[in-house]
């Protein structure tokens, strides 16, 4: 390169998200963004491999990854002319995993197999292996009970050992030609340093405890005796499960090969993988008693406390987890199954055939004229399930007060306050788990787009809700951890302290407001223990509903047309 | 009268509706129609007085029935050239009643009282009166408890005394003018009759059992002591009470004055008056074993059962009244508080700002291709409160079981089948109370227009459903009547065997449709008794959610724009 004196000392970091890959080039000493680059997935519909005789898969080509990251990093490189790399972090949703072969090549990429669908990557909301998650649960409980703790109690169809138990089942091809299941935070690393050989392959600490069930206090990974019976191959296909290494060190070196591709020079240290939404709440400025609630289609809300994560009791949460974040910290995830999605589905159902953007704005405008209370409506906000804290997918929707004068609107504001609701129950549990709850950063355009869904989140949770100033949170979350990983911060707090930038705007609670929300969460409460728990006498209502649904719609006549 | 040999002898009914007056003239022997006829009531919005402090008055002008009458049978008179009218019969709407002078002129034509609303007819749906039903019947619950036992064991804000009450409190001018407190169905004999005196008015059975609380076997009217202790001129202002006549007898012959307006001879019969669905019923066909269903923006549920009001527990059902539709039986009441004004609601709140008629159109031709649980919902029908057989006008609505894929068309076939489920209820209560339901008819424009509404009430009811072919069933019901109380039928029995055509079509219940919607009434039946009964855990919620929204409408600020 030319004058190295003119050059910024700078890092990398990568966000691999459902739809696309970014890049962000920033300076580790101000936090000043040097160029970006955003890159979509080409293969699929929206991005995703789907399969028509089964609605719960959700692949993606492992290809496309690597053509995205290729893509947004030399687009990022060509604003950030002046920088120089030092370090690279990545981001990836999880569970996203990949089977590779003892060479560390996507399986997809092997002669023939390039359209089977279980050797692409099984993309995080692949929900094809729910029969395969009991069973991996009821296993767990038998053989070590303790376990299932540091992830609420149980296991989920999206994470990786009932993903894997699943590819065995579907498709035993690939899985005797799988050396090992990759999620996508690790494969890319090792991608990038030219990894050849599973041997050398290093798993990230976070998607390893949140998704993988590994428990450093609890004998690390599950044991293969456990593993085998279930299939004699889950432990084989698995691949090396050596202890994890945390985002804050390197997993090697960017090798020549991936250098020419992206413009940079070979031998910068690459960081061990995380998961996106963990790397959005260090690019937020997550800390102790603060929750970041990165919110999207879905929310995933992510809370540190000090201490181990066996003290944690994690019931109703997505996983306390040791290191995950922060070391010394325990990462403490929860989420809601559906929010810019539950406000996506009010407009499409009000405003049929309308664009979903303008209907939210427009809904929004006319439900900010109403004051709580006055649609007389309450939700429960489960279209999409319930993930915290009752952890049950199939629970379903409610709307309640209807009379003849609700408009939409007020079907609208409900599922914005029933969204809130959903948070204050998230909190409440979180508090009561010894995780204390005093500030909420919010981040994610869902949430920073709409100021009503801010300032009823702000009424109903009785916080300020800060916006996160930080565009592109996960990705500047990744160049945080290169930062650590390079050695240009001692830890991610120091490194947070430059590189992630004050809220851009706080919505303040109003005191009259929240009083009324108090006595509609009230309700919200009682509807939630009366659906939610399967126990209870309406608790089984929408599990009916919902096996109705499957029977009448798999079944050929019965319509009265 | 040119050539009495070529004229056909004929009877004139009349109904008084909500919106407009309907006459029709016919033949008693062959049942056929000879001319009809129709008009508006040209006063206030959509016909209805309001008044904008309070949304739960509706009242109407007492001139526009007289003027609609006259325009209405002028018309049907019109094309019936060859009749020559035997008999005049009347229903109309009610609880309607309307104060007038000891002349029987109302007080709304007395000088400077024609915009006085408390002067006006008090339409059956005038909700002014909630404070003084809960009163009336806390009365009476006192001191003649078996009385509430006919109505249900309750009143109604809808209901003459509450009525009377609430205008000697609100207008005590009004008050001290009124001689006497008229039923619709009673005034508009009375004037056609000529009758210039109170002491003259003639009540009608039907109005008196099912709205003024007089039953024959406890005493006839509520006792004037009683009524005293709740306002001292309660009493006095209600006018005479006589024993009621029944509509098959003649109040009066048609006066000089009228049958000059009218175009027809003076000193024709007419019948006492009744109510409007009651007339629905006869003209349908009402016999034991048969469930009528009048069918509009709500519904009216007639049938008839042998014996004695007293032997019949009415709790739940609107009424159990001796003679109120056919001299020796009981005339059974009950009903859903909105049916079509349920599915015009849900038209309204998936596709606002589209003709309503034709999105209700449009939604049934998509859920007809649903099958019976493929929507995964399940509602309650309560967005206009619940009249059987919960009788709490509080209550409101609820729907369950949405995701993210939930369209309008689910919504819209889960209101069909609320509404269905909702008349399962009331048929179960009926038969409970040993009133026997073999079959059901069904009139009106809601359920003749749509085929997968009555597809879905056959289904969830398990029994074939007729839709009555008779047009304008109530003003063929008031002929019927007319026909008798002229004497040219014995009964009413007889009448009909003439008078009413046979159904036009019927659905038949489909057995594997049938047994699905069994399953969802289960849940449905959860639902209504977890919310609907106060001291239910849920049964305070959609009350106070009322209460809520009542507070927020009335505080001046509180939203967040």
């Amino acid at each position: 390169m030319s004058d190295s004196k003119a050059m910024s000392c700078a890092v990398l970091g990568i966000d691999l998200g459902s739809s696309a890959a970014r890049a962000v080039i920033m300076t580790p000493r101000e936090g000043r963004i040097l160029g970006d680059g955003e890159a979509p997935y080409p293969s699929g519909v929206d991005s995703v491999l789907t399969d028509p005789a089964d609605p719960d898969v959700a692949r993606q080509s492992p290809f496309d990854y690597l053509a995205a990251i290729t893509q947004a990093v030399r687009a990022a490189m060509a604003q950030a002319r002046t920088a120089r790399v030092m370090g690279i972090g990545i981001c990836a949703t999880g569970s996203t995993p990949i089977p590779v072969t003892a060479n560390m090549q996507p399986i997809a990429g092997q002669p023939g197999m390039q359209d089977r669908p279980a050797a692409q990557a099984w993309m995080w909301k692949d929900h094809s292996a729910a029969a395969e998650a009991e069973e991996f649960a009821a296993s767990m409980a038998r053989d070590n009970p303790a376990r299932l703790a540091a992830t609420g109690g149980a296991t989920s169809s999206e994470w990786f050992w009932a993903k894997l138990l699943k590819l065995l089942r579907a498709d035993p091809e690939v899985g005797a030609m799988t050396a090992a299941f990759v999620e996508l935070q690790d494969f890319v690393p090792a991608a990038l340093c030219g990894v050849d050989d599973v041997a050398g392959l290093v798993r990230g600490v976070c998607a390893a405890g949140h998704k993988g069930h590994w428990d450093p206090t609890r004998g690390g990974w599950p044991d293969l005796a456990s593993l085998s019976r279930l299939h004699p191959e889950l432990g084989r296909a698995a691949g090396p499960l050596a202890n994890p290494r945390s985002h804050t060190q390197a997993v090697g070196r960017l090798c020549n090969a991936w250098a020419g591709r992206l413009g940079l020079e070979p031998g910068i240290p690459v960081a061990a993988g995380l998961l996106d939404a963990h790397a959005g709440a260090l690019g937020a400025g997550v800390a102790p008693g603060m929750l970041v609630r990165i919110m999207g289609t879905s929310s995933c809300d992510i809370a540190l406390v000090e201490g181990r994560a066996h003290a944690i009791p994690a019931r109703g949460l997505a996983g306390a987890i040791d290191d995950s974040v922060v070391p010394g910290f325990v990462g403490v995830e929860a989420g809601q199954a559906a929010v810019g999605d539950l406000f996506a589905w009010a407009a499409r159902l009000l405003r049929p055939g309308e664009p979903t953007g303008a209907t939210i704005a427009e809904l929004s405008a006319l439900a900010a004229g109403l004051a709580p209370g006055e649609s007389g409506l309450v939700a429960l906000d489960w279209n999409n399930g319930n993930r915290s804290v009752l952890m049950d997918p199939a629970l379903s929707g409610l709307l309640l007060g209807q009379t003849l004068a609700t408009r939409p609107e007020h079907v609208f504001r409900a599922m914005l306050e029933a969204s809130a609701f959903g948070a204050r129950r998230i909190r409440e549990q979180l508090e009561a788990a010894g995780v204390p709850i005093r500030t909420v950063m919010v981040s994610g355009g869902v949430i920073t787009r709409n100021a009503l869904a801010r300032s009823i989140l702000a009424d109903v949770l009785g916080v300020p809700i800060a916006v996160s100033g930080a565009s592109q949170a996960s990705a500047r979350g990744a160049a945080i951890t290169a930062s650590v990983a390079a050695g240009l911060h001692p830890d991610l707090g120091a490194a947070q302290a430059t590189m992630v930038p004050p809220p851009e705007s706080v919505a303040m609670p109003d005191p009259g407001r929240a009083a009324t929300y108090s006595r509609l969460y009230g309700h919200y409460l009682t509807l939630h223990d009366a659906f939610g728990a399967a126990t209870a006498p309406l608790g089984g209502m929408m599990r009916d509903l919902r096996a109705l649904r499957r029977a009448a719609t798999s079944s050929s006549n019965g319509a009265n047309s």
